[in-house]
């Protein structure tokens, strides 16, 4: 987190999801202004209720002119990027233009990838911010919210998914693993934490009726938070339900929580705890 | 491997495909008797055609008095185990007096487990002996087989993915990797390979035609490799060749390929490399 002065003005590139909605509203009220560059099939609707202008991802010119002619000079890059159908990202000349760094940008893991996205708007110009620098009440606070509170069982797999997370960072990979019981059950990689959670299901032994298990998620060491911060929200906690764990754990501070009220309602009526714990755990 | 000679008569605990018959004709054709306790469910029908007693996964009793009627100081516990049934396994006097050891073999990661299995059949009286001992040709050797070789680009990942594995062998997980291009895919933890395997495919940037990424496979240092070998074969090709990687690394002397001429022709076939890696790679 920077020590940065709050812009007066802040352009917002908007991919899926409620945190970029949860940006702009926290933007307005500092009073800042906010101008939404939406990503087509990717925004929701309800971003309207911006200043806004709707691009392709392909538009790389027409989204570097929507934000000079807001004459915002400090840009938010958020919300989940679902994977883009590559023959309908409606490609413009900037595109074009910046077809190398592009092409750069698909090698490499998603590190590697986000941190040359930045180094792009940098390159344009423009100041990347975090959404948690304009919206901190979205990151997890540390120690437990919601009803539930984890065992000595639920700290020890709590533990060794961090201690687990930490070997995979060098490796530009995992964001989050589930640890049952001491035995690691999955570990997310390109796939994503839904579909990790997805296959928890059935990896569960046979039989088994109370929740066991952690999902435990952070960033890796390093990570390029500004615009690539990990994301619990209320799927994450419906998810996580289905799969029969006990409990969700992120790194406080490096978290954001989408949908606060929701997730924590979700998890008290499904029993999980969720908590937030320290890098030093 | 141990240097201990061959045993006169051997009994081999079958689970399912190939290897268990592999390992029945090997014995033969060094002039071992053999003895097999076919697991019902679980092993193939063929196995019948040597000296066999079928048995449910829950007759640990009738498990352990088939392989003393036999006279078989020595076993071998091979193949596949399917998540069995746990209403179904058919529980016998055995299993009710060995129990607090079965409950105990329920707790901890795969390499615990199986470390329990041996010490349950060592504190038996009995010897056991690792499928490779009796059939060492199962064994995948060093160097290409088949007629695709890796470039410098497979040798890049291939590198990556065992140092992954060797980060990930103080979490007793990790038997397989997919890496492709430097970017970490998929990482195997309790769900197996095979199911591992099957979501590469859409993990793959879309739109690309050529063959990417190698399927990294490779016990865990001290793994317990008498009955705990990893495998590869026919189904192994197939599913990586779906996944649209260029290819398949093992550890050579560490684990064990399934009907070897048939994974081979698939592998052609599908112009897919196998490469038997040393550790020092």
């Amino acid at each position: 987190m920077t020590a940065q002065p709050l812009p007066s003005c802040l352009g917002v590139v908007a991919a899926a999801g409620s945190i970029p909605i949860a940006v702009c509203e926290a933007a307005r009220k500092q009073g800042i202004d906010v101008f939404v560059v939406a990503l087509k099939g990717q925004a929701a609707p309800s971003i309207e209720r911006f200043p806004h202008r709707w691009v392709r991802l392909g538009q790389v010119g027409g989204l570097l002119g929507a934000l000079r002619g807001a004459k915002c000079d400090d840009v938010v890059i958020v919300g989940a990027l679902r994977r883009p159908d590559l023959w309908r990202i409606g490609v413009d000349f900037g595109f074009i233009r910046h077809l190398p760094t592009i092409l750069s940008l698909a090698r490499g893991g998603d590190d590697a990838i986000l941190r040359r996205v930045v180094r792009f708007f940098e390159g344009q110009g423009f100041t990347v911010r975090g959404a948690h620098e304009i919206a901190p009440s979205l990151l997890a606070p540390a120690g437990p919210f919601g009803a539930q509170m984890p065992n000595e069982e639920h700290h020890a797999d709590i533990a060794r998914g961090v201690a687990l997370l930490d070997a995979l960072g060098p490796f530009d990979v995992g964001q989050s693993v589930v640890v049952a019981r001491g035995h690691v059950l999955a570990i997310e990689a390109a796939e994503g934490t839904d579909k990790m959670l997805r296959r928890c299901k059935t990896l569960h032994q046979s039989g088994r009726q109370r929740r066991v298990g952690v999902l435990i998620k952070a960033p890796k060491r390093g990570q390029e938070l500004r615009v690539d911060m990990p994301v619990i929200g209320p799927r994450t906690v419906e998810m996580a339900a289905v799969a029969g764990l006990a409990g969700i754990a992120v790194m406080s501070g490096e978290v954001m929580i989408a949908d606060q009220a929701e997730t924590v309602r979700l998890a008290d009526r499904n029993r999980l705890f969720i908590l937030g714990i320290d890098r030093t755990v």
